[in-house]
């Protein structure tokens, strides 16, 4: 049987259009198949509801010259409030917790895409969590800048902050992820997100239910 | 002749009430007297588009459970980019620029009043501003919390999330504000804020005359 003492904590990462919000059905659906219901399911920068407040100014195009210094502390200090309310209770309560990203965004964004290297977020991760939480699992959605871009496009709406960057930002971001998948294979699964829908879902599945079934023995 | 090859960056710190905004004018006219004109005028958190945005986030008093960490982390986002949009600049053009509150108010509001500690926030300024900039003087306008109060208690509107705070986390800011004056006594001027209108003025014009005078030999 599942321990169900403490809960699990997943995220999902990759770059714009990779299928991470596409992918959250498919991990709350395989979850209630092993009987798992109710997951909570949240997303950064966000998550809160300061935490929101931060993401609309992180978003918002308006604010394009904004440095990426600015661009990390924001985005930690709508994490600590989204580890404090948020993950962490519900982790500790026994629940599933399913974040649309968490701290590898920041390397592969900020620490990549902006320069800042993953040093320094190392820094700034420690400062803000002290007491360290890290997922159970990361599902890294793999997908090549301009097929991301040609979904994205897609989409209706004006364009945010990030999604206006260009394939070479985004192909700096993916491996900067790539790298941390790579220092820490235990925690992540890549998945060939260039793939159908159909595709990812399955592996997407076979993950989650891996994770189960590795818990229960 | 006065050196007017760099730019001079004052602050100005103090609890609520101190009477920080009330002393810009007198500090302005003194410019105005010998021969400085147009200063820029700013203050924090803001100074910046996306620092009032971040402010408005910091003063809401419905984000009244927000960790001492993330104030922390927003202050220094919006500092990060009022010193490289705004402080820097003009003083490297030899502009004078007057702020209305700088990092010490981190160092005394999340550093003591929050209890985060001088150390952790030294750690988060190096992160947030590695290239250092510091202010040339800083007027500490030290009151006590009981008068500050009172004063503000007086303006228009509803209080902030700051001003909401009590006498006693006043107590703890104040203290952190005057063991920075001690540590720093060449940078800093402690004025007591307790007194007359007319005598913080009078202290705030000397200062200023003293700074223009030491640096014209
Ligand atoms: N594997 C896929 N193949 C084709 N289109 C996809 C795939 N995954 C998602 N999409 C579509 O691409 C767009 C972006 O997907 P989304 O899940 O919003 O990406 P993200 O959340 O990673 O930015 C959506 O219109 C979605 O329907
Ligand atoms: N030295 C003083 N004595 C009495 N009242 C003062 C003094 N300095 C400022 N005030 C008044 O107190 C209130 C708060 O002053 P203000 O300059 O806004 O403080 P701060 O900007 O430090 O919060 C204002 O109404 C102001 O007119
Ligand atoms: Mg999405
Ligand atoms: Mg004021």
């Amino acid at each position: 049987m599942l321990d169900k003492a403490r809960g699990f904590f997943i995220t999902i990462e990759g770059i714009e259009g990779a299928g991470k919000s596409t992918c959250l059905d498919a991990i709350s659906s395989t979850l209630a198949e092993m009987g798992i219901n109710n997951p909570i399911v949240t997303r950064e920068p966000g998550g809160t509801e300061v935490g929101e407040a931060i993401r609309a100014i992180l978003l918002n195009s308006h604010y394009r010259g904004m440095s990426g210094e600015s661009e990390a502390l924001l985005l930690f200090a709508a994490r600590a409030e989204h580890v404090a309310q948020v993950i962490r209770p519900n982790v500790e309560a026994g629940r599933w917790v399913i974040s649309d990203r968490f701290t590898d965004a920041s390397y592969a964004y900020q620490g990549g895409g902006r320069g800042l290297g993953a040093e320094r977020i190392a820094t700034l991760e420690k400062w803000a969590m002290p007491d360290d939480i890290q997922p159970d699992i990361t599902l890294l959605l793999d997908v090549e800048p301009h097929v991301g871009r040609e979904r994205v496009g897609k989409r209706k709406g004006e364009a945010d902050r990030f999604e206006k960057e260009q394939d070479d930002f985004f192909a700096v971001v993916r491996e900067a992820y790539l790298n941390r998948a790579t220092a820490q294979p235990q925690r992540f699964r890549v998945i060939d997100a260039n793939q159908s829908v159909d595709y990812v879902t399955r592996q997407v599945k076979q993950a989650i239910r891996g994770l189960i079934e590795q818990r229960s023995n």
